[in-house]
C-alpha cells in the first residue's frame, strides 16, 4: 500500500499481540484460527467507530482494552506474574492532537490498566502514576476492579512455576502458550493519531520492574506530526534505544518514511541485544508492523481497504 | 569555549540544582554564597577523581550524591512532599560507553536514590524499578537506608502546608526558599560520558507519581556518540517531549551542535507549556546549561580551564 492509494485521508487502526517465537509449529491450527478471528473483530469493530467519527484516542484505548480481557495475551487478564507471583500492569495512552498522555505502571487489582491510564490523561495533573498511588487514583474515579484471582490465569501460573525452576527472567515471546504485550495505533477522521500499549511484563520479573509499554518515547509514542508507534519486546532495550521517540525523530528530524524509521530505531534495540517490534501509523494512517523475531500477532484496517491479520513473519 | 581550544581530550563535569525562579532578591547573599561554595567544592571533588583516572559514570553517581545529602535541594533529603506527606524519589544513571542504565522511582527511606540506580545498573537485569519493589532491593543489595525523620525537613512541610491550603501542586521552583532537581553529567579520560539525575518530585503532587527525572530519553540520557544530559523543570512537559532523547537525536540525525539541540528541545517543552533547562556536555566534554526561567544553579570544571558557578540567567 503507498499513500498516494487510498489512506491520505482516511482512518486506520493497526493493533498488535506482542512479537516473538510465534511459528506455525507452536501456535497450531485451532490456536491460529482463535487469534485471527480475535484481531479481525477487535479491527471490524474498531474501524467502525472510527468511520462513524470516533476518535483515535478512543479507537486505540478500546482496542487495547479488548485485548487486555482476552486471557491469551499478557496484558490484564492473562498477565505475567512477578518473582512475588503478583500480576504488576503497565500502560500507556497518548494523544498525537497535544501530545497529551497517561501512564500508569506496577498497577494491581485493576481491570484495564489502559482505562486508569485514560483517567489519568483526563484528569491532566500526572503523565506517569505507580503502584498504590496509582491504584488510589483507579478507586477514587470508579475504574473498574478485577481480583487478582481474576486476573491470574493458571497458564501464567506454571510459566512463573517453570521459570522459577529454571532461574530465568522470561518475556512472553520465550514461553510455548501465552502471547504478548499488546498495543494499538489509530488515525481519525480529522487526520489525529493516537497510541496505546499494555503489558504484564516479564515472568519472574523483579517485583516493581517497569519496561518501555507505560514510558513514553521508549514502547509508546503518538504525535500527530509525524506518526503513533507501539512496541513489544524486550523493554529494557527498547527503554535504552528511547525507541519510539527514535521513530518519531527519524521521520522528523532525518526525513525517513515511517517503515524505514522504525526499521533504523529496530536495529538500535538489536545492538544493545534486544528484539522485538512495533506496529506504526503515519501521519496519512499508512500502517507497518516491523519485528525482527519469528512473528508477530498484528492486524490493521483502512477506509476502504481490506483489513490484514497476521501472525508469522512470512505473511505480508 | 569552541571544542578546538582545550577540551577536545579533556575530563569535565557538569552539575545542577534545579531551575526556576532563582533571583537575588529571593535567595539572599548569605544563601548565594553558601549554594556557590556547594556546587565549587562538589566541581572540585568530582574533577580531581577524573583526573586520576575516575569513571565518568563513578563521577555523576557521586556528584549527584552530595547534592542529594544536601537538604538545600530537591533530592534525597529535603525532596518535596506528597499531598500524602510522604518523601518519594527518583533517579536515574546512564552510561553513555552502553547506554546501560538504572533508574529507580517512588522509592522512600533510601539515603541515596542515585546509589540506588546504580545497584540496579550493576546487577543488569532490569532498567527502572518502582516504588516497594525498588526498596526490597535496595534492602537486598544493603543500600544505606535513612528514616523518613532525617529526609524530611521542616522548610518541605512548610511548603505542603502551603500548597494544600492553596490547593497547588508546585514545583520545587516556585517555593521562595527550596531548590530543585539535581543532576550531573561527566565526561572521563576515555571519553565516556554519564548522566545522572535525582529529585523528591513536586510538592503536593499525588503519591505514585513519577516525572521526567527517572525516566531515560525524558529527563536523562547519556551516549558517547553524542551527548549526556540532566534536565530539570516541568517533569509533565518533558515526558511528553522526550526531551533528553531529543537533544540526542537533534545532534544525531540533524547534526546540530550541543547547544541548539538543547535550546530546540528545550522549545518544544516549552510550547507544552512547560519550563525548565538543562546541563549537558558533548562528546568532546564542552559543557553548556540551557534553561528558560530565571535561574539555575549550576557549574561546570573541565581540565585546564576556570571552573565556572552561577546561579542566575545574566551570568555567563
Amino acid at each position: 500500500m503507498t499513500r498516494s492509494e487510498h489512506s491520505a485521508a482516511g482512518v486506520a487502526l493497526a493493533i498488535h499481540g506482542g512479537a516473538g517465537r510465534i511459528v506455525r509449529e507452536r501456535v497450531g491450527s485451532s490456536r491460529d484460527r482463535a487469534l485471527r478471528d480475535v484481531v479481525a473483530e477487535i479491527l471490524r469493530e474498531g474501524l467502525a467507530r472510527l468511520e462513524a467519527g470516533g476518535s483515535a484516542l478512543d479507537a486505540a484505548q478500546l482496542a487495547v482494552a479488548r485485548l487486555e480481557d482476552d486471557p491469551q495475551f499478557n496484558a490484564g487478564r492473562g498477565s505475567a506474574l512477578t518473582s512475588a507471583g503478583d500480576v504488576e500492569m503497565d500502560a500507556a495512552l497518548m494523544d498525537g492532537r497535544t501530545r497529551a498522555a497517561g501512564a500508569v505502571a506496577c498497577v494491581r487489582g485493576v481491570r484495564n490498566p489502559i482505562a486508569l491510564a485514560r483517567a489519568l490523561l483526563d484528569d491532566g495533573r500526572h503523565v506517569l502514576l505507580a503502584g498504590e498511588g496509582a491504584e488510589r487514583f483507579a478507586r477514587e474515579r470508579g475504574i473498574a476492579l478485577a481480583p487478582r484471582a481474576w486476573l491470574v490465569t493458571s497458564e501464567r501460573e506454571r510459566e512463573l512455576a517453570s521459570a522459577r525452576a529454571g532461574g530465568r527472567v522470561s518475556l512472553d515471546r520465550d514461553e510455548p502458550g501465552a502471547l504478548g504485550t499488546v498495543g494499538a495505533v489509530a488515525r481519525d477522521r480529522r487526520g489525529h493519531l493516537a497510541a496505546a500499549t499494555s503489558t504484564g511484563g516479564m515472568t519472574n520479573q523483579l517485583p516493581g520492574r517497569i519496561g518501555d509499554s507505560p514510558i513514553l518515547g521508549a514502547g509508546t509514542w503518538a504525535d500527530d506530526a509525524s506518526c503513533a508507534v507501539s512496541a513489544t519486546g524486550h523493554g529494557e532495550s527498547f527503554l535504552r534505544a528511547a525507541f519510539a521517540h527514535e521513530v518519531d525523530a527519524a521521520m522528523r528530524l532525518a526525513a525517513l518514511p515511517l517503515r524505514a524509521a522504525c526499521e533504523a530505531a529496530l536495529a538500535r534495540v538489536a545492538a544493545l541485544g534486544g528484539s522485538g517490534g512495533c506496529i506504526a501509523l503515519a501521519a496519512t494512517g499508512d500502517p507497518v508492523a516491523v519485528f525482527a523475531t519469528p512473528g508477530m500477532v498484528r492486524g490493521w484496517s483502512s477506509e476502504g481497504a481490506q483489513p490484514f491479520v497476521a501472525l508469522y513473519a512470512d505473511e505480508s
